[in-house]
């Protein structure tokens, strides 16, 4: 039998304990892989797996010279990037799920790995129990030319009740019951979580370092059942096609120039992500020779998870015996990224309308000074209501293709005007 | 810059080109790697590429000592598998797409390799531009207890178009003239290149060799479109949901017994393998922590297959520089293989039945004296034909789960009786 691998698990959360119960099973023994050392914050916390021997002091998994692969599953920033970081430096290879990390950090930590000559694997980060970030790896020759992902199982459930006809607080309450969303859901709900994926899937596409703060995001919390049900109907409107809404992280090679974006976006139900429902995850994308791939599975939970972080284990252990570790990119490829301004999508504007004559002329003179060409307007008088004696109805608006900067623009006239209730939405069409 | 990587190239049929038109416009070049000789059996022959100094001698490749990688591109079993030897022999790590090759030789081909301490690498010989070999290797540690493929291109697009109402005969046609299927088209149509994909994934999967010849192997030729008529409209006759016929090679373990098998199968129009419509492939498993995953993409053709060996060069390419080869199975793990006679699966008999009194009673009784039990029968009398003056009207039994020897024993019965024309086909539901 070749060298056994020791390993030290930082963090006992959700995919912590999975990975713990995991071993607690035998799960290393056939590959002579043996978890050694578990460190938690707090050891005497109320568990439902327990751990012998559960130790506070994580140096005694940092500085342990028998330890050859560190875990960080603790999540979050600090001090999570410490642990990593020390762990690096030790000479220990680190598997790791930790998106907000990498998302911040990657050039400065792959470039210590590779001075370490160590690994440092963090397949769990995306897609859950989806091997992508393999995938992107094995297709390192490919030019890949779009991605689009759904990277997100909390807004991907909370979309798929809505759809069913669940208010947005409805079918949030719903996941947070069923353990996919947590209390604090901005992380999710918001975008930021499939932004950071989205910046990690595009460091390892085109080997250069993206700051996930410049990627355009937009979240799911001012997605309406009015979208999803004229997303639903649009067909009845124009061109006898229905959409439905999901929360698209998108990578789009233009002429040359990257754009990066997270918002949620109106697709065909025959397009191969429309059907990516509940918790799920998937990535879709377009390879000049590949051609157009969708991978698809579950992209949370502690079993997916455990099963990601496993497969990381199982490779850097190979790796220690072959005595030289993984690939990492060295992120240092000059790409032009695209302004968000710049960005040309068709789309429509959804506001709450006052319900009285003047008010259709007032949006379509704003409409007409941006130079926006209106394909058709809709009032959903199914969903109006009263707010101060006054009637309001919701009014969706189709555009042609315009700039974002142009939206803006329009938005913003859009919002000052009396008859406009709020801040008008704006909700782009992909393919 | 590390060492130059020199790569010689076998054969120049349609992946060939691909790989060699790939060189010509410089993708190797910024991962340091040269295509630097070319053979094929004929130099002569009218080529769309043109390579300068083609060689017939292969020698000139096997026998190099500057080439570091072979790619046999030949296909076929001889003699590709002879120069497939005879590199590794010569300590040559080895690029193939071979499926046939390795569905028969993969035993002693990798342990060659491994005495050799070189690679052997064959992404492109299942899934086309799919990383499938890529994906189970890197789920080495995941216990999957099913998987579910379209992994033959031509015989998906022949059922597409049948679906869409084009015969057997037509549908093929189509396919041969797009390039889809070959003049020869037994291999795709008759399912054994499925056959062989699904003994690959099964050794790579379960580590234990498998020899396709023992795999329950059917293909499409005998699908009509009365079968795919039958399945659209299964809902109106019973439970409310249409199916559509797909081509399957299916490995499912259950209490501990491993059952491989390539049939045409009835699948709900809601399953995730459903609309994988035309020339694509997919692959759907359930891993026991992963879940259920499907990756789906083109499964053949030049380009797909060209992404599928460029990126096993990059992967040899960089294990050379390592100084390491990549892991190979030594599939000898003992598995327990299901008899195809002890498969127990729900299905229906098609056969052309004499269209006069008493048919029905002789077919039902048959069916008795089998304990088939029947859920319903339904003739199908929009495709009644006559046949010596007497007509012929295709019913369809659906029967309940039932052995397949106890199938084969009734349809055996049935094929004897002057009530029914020809062979009845009996054609398997799955989820």
């Amino acid at each position: 039998m070749a060298k056994i691998v020791r390993v030290g698990l930082l963090g006992l959360g959700t995919v912590g304990s999975g990975v713990f119960e995991h071993f607690q099973k035998g799960a290393g023994r056939p590959f002579g892989i043996e978890l050694k050392t578990v460190a938690v914050a707090n050891p005497k916390k109320e568990r439902d797996v327990k751990v012998p021997k559960l130790t506070k002091d994580v140096n005694k998994i940092l500085d342990d010279p028998e330890i050859d692969i560190v875990i960080e599953l603790i999540g979050g920033i600090d001090p999570a990037k410490e642990y990593i970081e020390k762990a690096l430096r030790n000479r220990k290879n680190v598997v790791t799920a930790n998106k907000a990390v990498l998302a911040r950090y990657a050039k400065g930590l792959f470039a210590l790995a590779r001075k370490q000559n160590v690994d440092l694997a963090f397949e769990a980060s995306v897609g859950g129990g989806i091997p992508i970030i393999q995938l992107f790896r094995t297709l390192r020759g490919e030019k890949i030319t779009k991605v689009m992902g759904i990277l997100n199982g909390t807004t991907n459930y909370i979309l798929t009740k809505m759809e069913e006809g669940l208010t947005f607080g409805k079918a949030l309450n719903d996941a947070q019951k069923r353990g996919f969303a947590e209390k604090n859901h901005i992380l999710d709900t918001g975008g930021f979580d499939a932004r950071d994926k989205l910046a990690i899937l595009t460091m390892l596409i085109y080997n250069t370092y993206v700051d996930p703060q410049n990627i355009l995001c937009e979240g799911i919390t001012k997605i309406t059942t009015v979208d999803l049900d004229f997303a639903n109907r649009y067909g009845e409107f124009e061109g006898g096609i229905s959409y439905t809404v999901k929360l698209l992280a998108i990578a789009q090679k233009e002429n040359g120039i990257l754009h990066l974006r997270v918002h949620p976006a109106l697709i065909r139900k025959t397009h191969p992500l429309a059907n990516v429902t509940d918790e799920f995850n998937a990535i879709y994308f377009e390879g000049e020779l590949a051609g157009a791939q969708l991978h698809t599975g579950r992209g949370a939970g502690k079993n997916a998870t455990t099963s990601a972080v496993f497969s990381d284990i199982l490779r850097v252990a190979n790796n220690i015996r072959r005595g030289t570790p993984g690939f990492l990119p060295t992120l240092d490829a000059k790409v032009s990224f695209g302004n968000a301004d710049t960005l040309i999508r068709p789309g429509y504007l959804r506001m709450d309308l006052l319900n009285e004559p003047g008010s259709g002329a007032e949006m379509f003179g704003i409409f007409a000074k941006h130079k926006l060409n209106v394909r058709n307007s809709i009032e959903r008088h199914k969903y109006s209501y009263q707010y101060r004696r006054k009637e309001f109805v919701p009014d969706i608006t189709n555009i042609d293709a315009a700039s974002e900067k142009v939206i803006k623009e329009a938005i913003f006239d859009l919002k000052k005007s009396k008859r406009v209730r709020g801040k008008p939405m704006f909700i782009r069409f992909e393919d």
